[in-house]
């Protein structure tokens, strides 16, 4: 995957007008930059630099401890070096002579800001006097889309991790009674998890996270001690995580009054709404919309409604990380940088998970999962149609 | 824990003369600044600001989807936001009108170097305009003292990890033979692990590192298929995690040929002086010395004998992380910026680590850990004295 994923980039970097990629690095255990998951899958510990160039040579500087680990990684030139990796890396960059350079940090897309501030600073000391200082460009524009063109091995695993916690959503269907506490659900769900071998899509303390009622902690939160009652709206948060990929996904359900034998129109219509915006944001998805645009379809579809709109993102992109990056279907909010007008691209996966809060019940929230086509997105997970009675 | 090192904060911000420590964040289970495991314990997903005052304020800033969980760590006074953090950051620093503040990157010290460069571009955007912008330094004299002066209670986790991995190293003596892979043995210490419930210090890959005769892989390496013959000198390099803090220590082992009792002349030579200049360096490191300082001693003994220096610094702190950080025991090469003038502090715990190749027979190298008092280290770990024979 490795292989396939730096075989793509020097295609990628001519559409870019990029030269030469250079991913700066250190001490990968401590602060790991993400795209090494795609481009390395090892650690390095002393100053390192992984060049590809679109000419698709490729070529790792690494400290002489970690020569042999890197050596194994078998997809660079590695050239080792003792005190200082400066002299080195001006010479690499010397024998390619790029126009422009790509490095690996991006005020937009977190994926792309691996490269923190003091290796920046260090960086910018070694290329003094050199004509690179001054044809660097963030790599973002490559790294969001060598990550979100998902060739369909990745498409597989995904799928794989999507119809896995499925499975373990129709058991948690068949557990779940009035009474038991957020946390025995949540434990039943990683037991689950555990059998089948796999790990969570995020840190467990949190995945799943389940709420039930109308007091729940909100998104983000564990699962507490909280009691499952009769007429409460109960949602959880989840996703597994195999072949070093991952889902998430969310499911809502309703837990009958003894009176009742469906749920009330006051929750059902909540429900149905949010079933629908994403219907509608998936029907209408198509490569080179923006992602703002999206986030709009269901958003307008919601407050037209009269429901408050939800307070993030439509959807976010889903692959080896669980938000895997830019671009993402999002609003025009200051914290979104220039995400919102990123275009979407073919064979990128996004989450869609609107969400609205039925006061005196808890929140209603579905998170499917597509990926986009030429004539729409196509439903990787089986979109939840009812809400779940029990 | 944590609130420990919160309330050593504020006195050693007057040491430094900061008024305000912001650490600046975003998805951290994508990328986690290091420091916030000593002064928070969990995630965020948007971006956040993490205030500590020399007045002992603590505020924490979050996307309002993280407001439940971060209001658990209870370390913190928690302010939620939706849009953007720019305006209730801004806010917050009016409040305490700081005339310096520290923020989260740093070119020597890696453990202080969480702020990626994207980060910094984006708070530089929020501080336009404000006198802020120009009263930013780096944290890293903060994080370093905060977490090289371990407490009592951080020095105890760290013996447990030692006394533990000793145990471990005492049965692999037991069960080496010649004929068994690096592997084998890399298998055997991991049973062991699993075994008393713990972690690996670092990623198990490579730990335990197992390095057999002349022709290993040299420091960094995962074991191979290599097999121990006799007439080899392996050695190992391993560490345990619990209670959120670790060891790494090494040892090196002799495999006699049929007709030995004993070590040959050529490996026991190598051998010792490693032993002696680690004794020596041990005795004569002191608060106030600078880390440069202490690496001469072991590095001129053990060349003043004639053996090539070792090619890394002789020692790194411990603690949480495997290489806790600034200090560091090493010498002024460029790759370690300003870290060997830094000066030792009480308290502060080492590794001390030289290696020899020993040509036709393979690597002499220990690994101890000392803890800085006044009047020299004091080992936590029980020093090697002989090359251990099977």
């Amino acid at each position: 995957m490795i292989r396939e994923k730096i075989s793509q980039a020097p295609s990628i970097m001519k559409e870019e007008n990029i030269d030469l990629w250079l991913t700066f690095a250190r001490e990968t255990e401590v602060i790991r930059d993400p795209v090494l998951d795609l481009i390395l899958g090892a650690n390095c510990t002393w100053q390192s630099a992984f060049i590809i160039t679109s000419e698709k040579d490729t070529v790792a500087i690494v400290g002489s401890l970690d020569e042999t680990r890197i050596r194994e990684t078998e997809g660079y030139e590695v050239i080792g070096y003792k005190q200082g990796i400066g002299e080195t890396l001006i010479r690499q960059l010397d024998r390619f002579s790029p126009g422009r350079i790509a490095i690996n940090y991006s005020e937009n897309d977190l994926m792309s800001d691996g490269l923190t501030h003091g290796m920046y600073l260090i960086l910018m000391k070694y290329l003094e006097g050199t004509p690179y200082a001054d044809r660097l460009v963030s790599s973002e524009g490559i790294i969001s889309k060598l990550r979100g063109r998902k060739s369909p091995e990745e498409i597989r695993r995904i799928k794989k991790n999507i119809d896995l916690t499925e499975m373990i959503f129709s058991k948690v269907s068949e557990y779940m009674k009035p009474g038991m506490t957020e946390k025995e659900v949540a434990a039943f769900i990683l037991d689950q998890v555990a059998k089948e071998g796999v790990e969570t899509s995020w840190e467990k303390e949190q995945c799943p996270s389940v709420f039930t009622g109308p007091e729940s902690a909100g998104a983000h939160a564990g699962p507490t001690d909280r009691k499952i009652e009769k007429g409460h709206v109960l949602n959880i948060d989840f996703g597994t995580r195999s072949e070093r990929y991952c889902s998430d996904l969310q499911r809502t359900w309703y837990f009958l009054r003894d009176s009742e034998t469906k749920a009330p129109e006051e929750v059902i219509e909540p429900f149905n709404t949010i079933r629908d915006s994403i219907a509608l944001a998936a029907a209408k998805i198509r490569p080179g919309m923006e992602g703002r645009e999206v986030d709009t379809i269901a958003r307008k579809y919601i407050t037209d409604k009269g429901y408050d709109e939800f307070p993030h993102a439509l959807g976010h992109q889903v692959g080896q990380a669980t938000h895997d990056g830019a671009g993402l279907l999002c609003p025009e909010w200051e914290r979104y940088g220039n995400l919102p007008y990123l275009k979407i691209e073919e064979n990128q996966v996004y989450t869609i998970e609107p969400r609205i809060n039925i006061p005196g019940y808890g929140v209603a929230t579905m998170e499917e999962i597509i990926v986009v086509r030429p004539d729409g997105g196509q439903f990787l997970s089986d979109p939840q149609k009812e809400i779940i009675l029990i």
